[in-house]
């Protein structure tokens, strides 16, 4: 079979880390970034994209998320984490089925498309249903099944025997664009029992583990009370932390856990726009930031954002740090743009593959149109322009493992409107049920 | 001549305070609505808008901006507010000029227009110039010209003399879509003596005072250390606060304060990306609003947000008192869609004219698409999805004084590619002259 090739032409390179100065060119070669020149000839390509007026940089990478939730987007809002959950999205998640979490998948994956994310970590159910969205939508993905025991051994067998499963069933499989994870929920929900055996099963397979903690300042009460320690402490305690170990939130962190994470490379995915909307509080970002800690972003559900905008999350994450630090200068536009592409491709152990607009790399690229009331005039500080002034819909061109996904705002792999009306149709019937 | 006429079938109407259930349709006649009914017929107008699948709001009122500043978009940031002033922005506005104002003015407008704003106050230099870029493109506006003195009384006068002219030159011009304001920049830059001029003024003539109040902590300490009073004392002990007082920021507020500003029913601008991007701090809405203060919205200038889109700005008003307090509901997306609209018109002393989807009232309406990926499934709760979900770029159609300015993403009033191109070249000339 003949390569696919793709010439993007004139392209401002943002690039967090190792910038490029001035308009290049790209070349992608199946899978991957191949050529990256002043200019390189139109006839070595199939496809030429001209990115006049558009930055070029990493696809963006969501590192915590429950995609099927779009489905609930609106459902319950203006309420406190416990309300939310078990009075408004528990019920309905009591009658979630594969088809459900399928469609939830391929609406989220339409938005994240839309908004320039090409990467996602996801937690949820019917997680092999989620990986054909992937499949089919042409991301790639870091699926781990959200395990609950609550204590009970049976639920526990059960539930590790889901995750490992998923894993046989799914790990690597889209042309290698689905990692499996581990997704035991959070502390508080996971029992010992279940973290250290996953734990064990991590260090025998090299599953990487997936975990809320510290989201509220309950769970830090609750938490401290069951076990005489904080989350971090307590999951320190048990030889759950590592390099492999990604912590959604962490908001509520004292400077011994703060050491802690630090020590055990353990890597943070910070959800400001939930964090906010539940009232759960502001993780210390720019002090992890300070001590070298790679912290990356995540959206969490848009049952609790209310969207997937990885760029506005990026945005709020940013002014978020500055007022509550009341210091302008932490968290910067360009601190923002690598914790949306190469923080979370560290947290996520893709590294060596997504992240940063290297030849060797997957081509896994979005174009942002500069060309719009928003963004002019075109800042010399790209990443100023991007974090501060754009939003997901200034991206118009989205590539994930060489493929175009989306070119001039239009999808290529998935038929919008059809989803949009499944996934109208999915949560009426949803409500019904309840 | 004949009139005007308009007909929007099949909106979802969300109007803040009195809602309208069902879908309806709407008949615009010249600059006014003149019925609202579950069916108009096709034939008593001349143009008919389908809006199935969008909801019909209000046009948003940005209450604070600084249009011009568009051109110092990415200027300068991560800076705190002294810093980005005295050595950024002052040396680039020295340079200013009318052609600059008014091109500046235009890309602002763009911007509105396209992110759902009809109706924006403006505080800024060349004023003249800004009122002909409104008149153009056909949005509503509320103009003053930024008044500093520093005590000097020559440099008084002719400010005074300035906003004056403004006020005769432009006020009820563009079909009476422009109203002047008196602009006395703050209390630590305009004296005393203009401070009390402005409020005789005010009286005489029935003009409205917008005015930077309590945005930093730095301002409170100098105030209290030069008067002996906090800003809102000070200003309430010369008798500038009043019904007509537009205030802009008021992050820091002592109880004392607020009872103050409840008392004189003095309007409060909130701009929360501003405060959170120059570090200024978190204003206490939640609290103004429990006081029953009038709390409406502004995005402040564009290169201290660095976009206009007043959704963005609601949603992250919204979240940040959440987290601010804590209390996930507070703030409601009731509440934010009243501050984006109502509140606002009220605070421009407009609340007869515009604010809500009301028969008589002038028709200052915007389109939103609930068929995008980040508004599917369409919430029962309308006001969350526009607030939590949606951002500007949601927008779809945006109808000022009955004149449509855009439709399906198309503006009608202003080239946008030739505005970008002036704009461009209007930055690149100021810095050169730097």
């Amino acid at each position: 079979m003949a390569d696919n090739t793709i010439l993007i032409k004139n392209a401002l390179i943002l690039n967090p880390e190792n910038n490029i100065e001035g308009k290049k060119d790209l070349l992608i070669k199946n899978d991957l970034i191949d050529e990256i020149a002043d200019e390189i000839p139109e006839d070595k390509a199939d496809k030429i994209i001209d990115a006049t007026d558009k930055i070029l940089l990493p696809g963006l990478v969501n590192t915590h998320t429950h995609l099927s939730m779009t489905l609930f987007r609106g459902l319950a809002d203006d309420l406190a984490l416990d309300e939310w959950l078990n009075e408004n999205i528990w019920p309905v998640e009591a009658n979630l089925n594969g088809y459900y979490c399928y469609i939830g998948a391929l609406l989220g994956a339409v938005e994240l498309i839309k908004s320039g994310t090409t990467t996602f970590s996801d937690m949820y159910f019917y997680m092999e249903d989620v990986a054909k969205a992937v499949d089919e939508s042409g991301l790639r993905a870091v699926l781990s099944y959200g395990m609950i025991d609550f204590g009970d051994e049976e639920k526990r067998k059960a539930e590790i025997e889901e995750n490992m499963n998923l894993f046989k069933n799914c790990n690597d499989t889209a042309d290698g664009r689905i990692k499996v994870f581990f997704g035991p929920h959070s502390p508080y929900t996971a029992s010992e029992e279940l973290l250290k055996e996953v734990r064990r099963l991590a260090d025998e397979t090299g599953i990487g583990i997936h975990i809320h903690v510290s989201e509220t300042q309950k769970e830090i009460d609750d938490v401290s009370a069951e076990k005489g320690l904080r989350p971090f402490e307590y999951l320190d305690s048990i030889g759950l932390l590592g390099p492999d170990v990604v912590c959604a939130h962490s908001v509520w962190l004292s400077d011994r856990e703060i050491e802690i994470i630090k020590e055990k490379d353990v890597k943070i995915s910070h959800n400001p726009c939930s964090n906010m909307k539940l009232a759960s509080g502001i993780a210390p970002v720019s002090k992890l930031l300070e001590n070298d800690i790679c912290v990356a972003i995540g959206t969490d559900g848009a049952s609790s954002n209310n969207n997937l905008d990885l760029i506005e999350e990026l945005k709020t994450a940013s002014l978020l740090q500055k007022v509550a630090t009341l210091d302008p200068k932490v968290l910067t536009s360009d601190e923002a743009v690598a914790m949306g592409t190469i923080n979370g491709a560290r947290a996520l152990g893709l590294d060596d593959e997504i992240g940063t607009v290297e030849v060797g790399k997957k081509a896994d690229l979005i174009l942002i149109d500069t060309n719009c009331a928003n963004m002019v005039p075109d800042s010399s500080n790209l990443s100023s322009n991007i974090i501060y002034a754009a939003n997901g819909s200034n991206v118009d061109t989205t590539i994930c493992n060489g493929q175009i996904l989306m070119e001039n705002k239009e999808l290529t792999t998935l038929d919008e409107q059809e989803i949009y009306q499944k996934a109208r149709e999915a949560i009426d019937q949803l409500k019904k049920a309840i």
